[in-house]
């Protein structure tokens, strides 16, 4: 949709797009092969910035949903773009919900003002580049031999993020280690529901070469989340638990860290704020993603530095990617100089 | 001091210089008519950026210390001011205490990099510069006949920040009372000792017009305060309690707010995420100052308007500022589009 209005203000443009999954994607007893996502271009005084939204089915976000929001905003009343306290609080207060909407547009605004400094974020927010983690690779619950044959084909990374259910764990862990040494993580999705079951299996698991346990046990009991944190070998970081700042003071006491993605907390600048607390707290980071094309994986990545572990692999799992931007050496993120958040539009889709 | 290398790195000059006060300072039975003073630039490929260490003499840094910790430096390791997570952390550890000096180098380095890239600091963090607060002007203790006339001389603000010891409260309130009706905060600097009469003072100050009360209670005894800011009909912030990062999470539950100063924080880094902390932790903010030219208070000025009060009228106290900077515009700080921290020097004195 396009809607350029003439003066000095901020146009607002965005275009429906569908990620193409190179594998089948599976979570939780459903299936699919694609991942709609909204682009989002920002235009002032000359100057471009990108965006996006990526709205996996299951967190309840549509391109319907997200052009009806994205409508609704009337950015062109904001004539200077570095007003993001401003900007931002009227978008988030433009209606409930809608984060991954919101993401978008604070990405964009992101990418406008660094391209407007002439600078990356991660520089401006005065981060070290050479401190980026390794991203792990995620592998889905499925068959041996599927897992087996993904975890082959992720031999260049230096940790895989394995998805367990609190039914097929060993299976998973055991193909896995059949195949290879790499260290590893599990997400668990909620799905242990006994914690001294759950204490059992963390003891295993640190045995097979696990580094953390992502969100143990369901986020409506923090009792026994916290139980697990306190005894657990190892550290134990609320996901589902944490969507944006306000609960990040929550999650003390509860887990050892969090799991910080753009598109459940609005975006770079709250992201930035439940960093800074986190560290603040005491609390380890962690930086996630959905599927989602380079724009919104490098918009992560510029925090990147400041993060214990990321899992930033949402662009690699599709085949359709219109922007490059940062890239991976032998796991290693690395970030390159490129202004605002790191990209560059190679299909003139938006 | 001049220690001008060649190549890309960065080139720390300092220079001693004494702030000349206009009035005699008294504060715990010492008087004083100058302040030492450090003034920093920076040198990085052509671009300059400027800092100040202000030391006055109860805080423990002094020309000599100042000019110690800062021939100690090797900043011209660094090639890339941005990076300001190394370089800072690097400075901080480099000796402990030296908070002055350390500020010193925090705010050039924002001077510098604000420079690179064009722009103001409050701009960069994306705050709404007519969000800025009105500052508070500072009213000593003393003779009735001195404290009317010092009144008189600050008509134009807003808001008065009453010096309380505890003896002469009554008096002090009376006597301003007798000339101005502005809204008044008070600065006990830890003069109470009774809560329960702490209590009874501040019913009677809020009838008075007092808006919130400064650090009433020594910070040896934090369930005093903590009692009193449950008790307390107005909101008690807490100063010599909070110096840096650290001391923001302590001071949730025992005080209402925290006072920040760049001189004890050890600058602007560190002071804007105590302000992100604050805020997460429902603290309220203000930002103070001790007498220092336009430099330091235009420093802190650039985070004001993500601030309840400020007490940043330190550069009104002297006669010899080399630097212009923020203005008062009717008790309100003024913030400029002056890159950097937004100073000019018009003196050639470093």
């Amino acid at each position: 949709m396009k809607k350029v209005l003439p003066g000095k203000g901020i146009n607002l443009i965005f275009s429906p797009f569908d990620l193409q999954l190179k594998h089948v994607f599976t979570i939780a007893g459903s299936s699919r092969t694609t991942t709609p996502v909204m682009l989002i271009k920002l235009q002032y005084d000359g100057n471009t910035g990108y965006g996006e939204a990526s709205m996996p089915p299951y967190l309840g976000e549509t391109h319907e949903t997200a052009a009806r929001f994205l409508s609704k905003l009337n950015l062109h009343q904001f004539t200077d773009p570095f007003r993001m306290d401003e900007i931002l609080e009227y978008v988030d207060n433009a209606a409930s919900g809608n984060t991954a909407a919101k993401a978008a547009v604070d990405i964009a605004l992101h990418d406008l003002t660094g391209k407007l400094v002439k600078q990356p974020w991660y520089k401006i927010w005065g981060f070290n580049p050479e401190n980026t983690p390794n991203t792990s690779f995620t592998i889905g619950i499925d068959h041996p031999d599927v897992v087996r044959q993904k975890t082959k084909e992720a031999s260049l990374f230096n940790m895989l993020k394995v998805k367990l259910d609190g039914i097929h764990d060993r299976e998973m862990i055991e193909t896995i280690r059949s195949t290879t040494s790499t260290p590893l993580c599990v997400d668990v999705n909620q799905g242990w529901r006994n914690r001294e079951e759950a204490l059992d299996m963390i003891w295993w698991l640190k045995e097979k070469g696990v580094e953390f346990v992502e969100q143990p046990m369901p986020v409506e009991r923090p009792e026994d989340n916290a139980w697990l944190t306190e005894q657990s070998p190892l550290p134990v970081i609320g996901d589902e638990a944490v969507q944006r700042l306000a609960d990040v003071q929550k999650a003390k006491g509860v887990y050892s860290g969090i799991n910080i993605k753009l598109m459940k907390c609005t975006g770079m600048r709250e992201a930035h704020k439940m960093v800074l607390l986190a560290r603040s707290l005491g609390l380890r980071v962690m930086l996630g993603c959905m599927t989602e094309t380079s724009c919104a994986i490098s918009a992560a990545a510029q925090l990147s530095p400041k993060a214990d572990w990321a899992d930033l692999d949402g662009n690699l799992l599709i085949a359709n990617d219109p922007f490059s931007g940062i890239t991976i050496d032998n796991g290693k993120i690395i970030l390159n100089q490129n202004p605002g958040v790191g990209i560059t539009l190679n299909e003139n889709i938006i």
